[in-house]
Order: C-alpha cells, then structure tokens, then sequence
C-alpha cells in the first residue's frame, strides 16, 4: 500500500470521527423535539389496601404479570365495582396493596355506573366518591377513593435530565394518532424507579385515535 | 360655558371617536384568537335511507325536537345497534332522511360492538363496516355505512370571513376542558345553512373533561 493511500484511509477514518462527534454533541439538543415517549393506555383498575384485599378475596393480592413500571403487577383478582345507575364487571386489581384503596376508571365508566368522579393524580382522592367493591365471596363499600386519572409521564432523573424538567412540571405532548393532538398540561413524575412511559386513560386514547403505533413527543413552551 | 371649557368637551369627544375607531378597526384582527366557538358532543347516532327507515319503522322518520343545525331533527325513533361482540341499546335515529343509511359511533362503542370502524367525515363511508339495525318489528343489515365521525366545525361563510378561513381548511382548535388539549386537524365545513359549532364525539369530549363551560378557539397555524 502505498503513502497516498494510507493517507486516504486516515483522512477517511478522520472525517467519520468528526461526523460522529457532531451527532454525538449535535443529539442532546434536538433530542427533546424527537426523541419518542412510549405510551400506555390505562384501562380501568383498582388498587386495595391490605384490608380491603383481605376482606374480599380471604388472602393477599398474588401476581398475575408484571406492569411497565417496576414492582406493580396485575393480580390475579377481578372485582365487580356497583354504582348507583350501572355495573362494571370483571374489573383488574393491581398490586401490590397500598395503604388505602383507589378505584381508577374512564369518565365513560363513571357515566355507566352513575357517579361524578373529578380527575386527580394518583394517591389524590380527599372528596372523591365512593363505590361500593364486589367479589365473589364479598362485598366492601369505599367511601371515597374513586377518581379519574389524571394524564402524567413517568420517568428517571436521567430522562428528566434528559429531556430538561422537573419532577412535578406540566409539559405539552403531542400524540400522533389517528386524531393528532396536543395535551396540555400533562404532569412529569420523575422517580429513579420510574421506566419512561406516557400515562393516558382509555377516553384519551379513543379520542386521540391511539393505537400501538402512535408516537408521543414533549413540546415544551419554554423552548 | 365659556369657550376653553367648550373646547374640552369637543377635545374629549375626539378622543373618545378616536378610541372607538381603534376599537373597530383592531377587533376583527384579534378576534380569531378570542371569538370562541359553541362546543357540541356528538352521542352515538343513526342517520336512515328512505328505505331502511319504511323497513324499520313503516313510515318516514317524525320529529321529536329540532337539532342546532337548521334542518335537522332527533326523530321519534330509536334503534338498537346489533354488533358482533355486543349491542347498543336505544339509539338515536336523526332526520330528515338521507340518500344512504349512516352509523357515527365512538371508539368505545365500536370496541363494545366488536368492530373495527375509521374515523372519516360524514357522507365518507366507502369501504366502512356493516352493522344490523333493530326496531321492534324489524331488523335491517347494512353492509357498510359505520364511521367514527371525524371532528369538524360547521360555519356560515359570514363566520368563515371573520375567521378567515376557506371551506375544507383544517384548523388547530383548544379545548379549554378540565383536561385541556389542542386539536389538530379540525376539518373546516363553511355552507350558509350552517350555524358555527364545533363537533367532537364523546370519547373526544370525556378525553378532554368537557362539559357545558368549555370554550373552544380556533388557532391557525399560519397566523
């Protein structure tokens, strides 16, 4: 091989360094404009507390599959949940149990079963109705617990850092479904044990035309 | 009165006729961004051929009440939607009759039914799935005609000067819902028969917590 030749190569292997090298500096700013968020459409669920759990079906709540987030899982319960206009059947428990009971669902469902349910973050239920809990061997009424699921996404500090938010900030997302929208004020959860994951419920879902190949991406206004 | 406080008087009447030219001559280029539009939730609904209507029901369709585009009418009527999976019950039949009998569902209720149904604007039915209709007396069985009704804004075209938009325009609408959220897309309808709403479908309107407040203004993109 001769001189001009070795040097060819060198410069070859030069250029593709800087081109990677760009592309490497270059990604993280584009990035929050293109980089994708999964989604995951929440069907209606409920969540025990060790109690309620015990009362309705005799023994605690054993795993069924694991769900995206780590260390929540569908169990292998069902519960009937009774309003006082309608019923929804064959309801999925998920576990683990926390400390007090939550029944998420649609405002379809809280239209079926006859209940006004306002639409919360998780955990945030102080004056939301209540609904009375079925299984096969029980019945346990909740006083209140029963709420709409409020939109959020779930991510580690890494994707926060990431995509430049906070824990608790309100991002717009656009969802490229079937009838594209943007979403507004959807609610960034950041916790290192969170996988990122876009949480709607199944009306956004419907109204949005999701299916498995709608893309998810954070505009945020301040950019 | 003597003559400066003439002249003050004559002076403020200036300003004031200057203030209110500004005010017209400003108000139509704001406008777009603040006129809001009335927000209408398209229910589950049946539009009926002539024939399928004198099958069903062994007469033309009767009015029960007017609907907010002239013309149209809730009928006296109702069906039941017979799908593979499942049935709708109580379904309303809107008048008058057309050239092909319709179906416009949600999402939700096409996942209820068992059927896969696109999202297209009405009169746009080709290749769309079959479903049977019941009365009490009879049953009838389409074989294509079900849609999702694709979101549209009827206007007049005194409405679409002031907006400034052209019929078959597409425009971005916010839903300013308890879940807000910015609508791509929206197909523009401008006919002088038509009075200005916006349409969305349930599954759209519970996605977004809309309900009798909810204001709706037209973003362009171009502005």
């Amino acid at each position: 091989m001769d001189t001009a030749a070795i040097e060819q190569i060198v410069r070859n292997v030069i250029v593709q360094f800087e081109k990677e090298s760009i592309r490497e500096t270059a990604a993280p700013q584009s990035a929050t404009a293109e980089r994708t968020l999964p989604v995951e459409i929440s069907a209606r669920h409920i969540h025990l507390s060790e109690e309620h759990a015990l009362q309705l079906f005799g023994k605690p709540l054993a795993m069924k599959r694991e769900l995206s987030q780590p260390g929540q899982y569908l169990s292998t319960s069902r519960l009937r949940l009774i309003g006082p206009k309608g019923v929804l059947d064959n309801v999925a428990v998920l576990g683990p149990e926390r400390s007090s009971s939550q029944v998420e669902i649609s405002m379809t469902d809280a239209r079926a079963l006859g209940i006004k349910v306002p639409v919360r973050q998780s955990g945030d239920t102080k004056g939301s109705p209540g609904i009375v809990l079925a299984s096969s061997s029980n019945i346990v009424a909740i006083e209140e617990g029963v709420i709409v699921a409020a939109r959020h996404i779930h991510m580690s500090p890494d994707d926060a850092k990431y995509f430049n938010v906070q824990d608790k900030e309100k991002v717009s997302v656009r969802l490229n479904g079937i009838r594209p929208v943007v979403l507004c004020d959807v609610l960034v959860r950041v916790h290192r044990d969170f996988r990122l994951t876009l949480h709607i419920d199944a009306d956004e879902a419907n109204g949005c035309g999701c299916d498995g190949n709608t893309t998810a991406v954070i505009l945020k206004d301040k950019e």
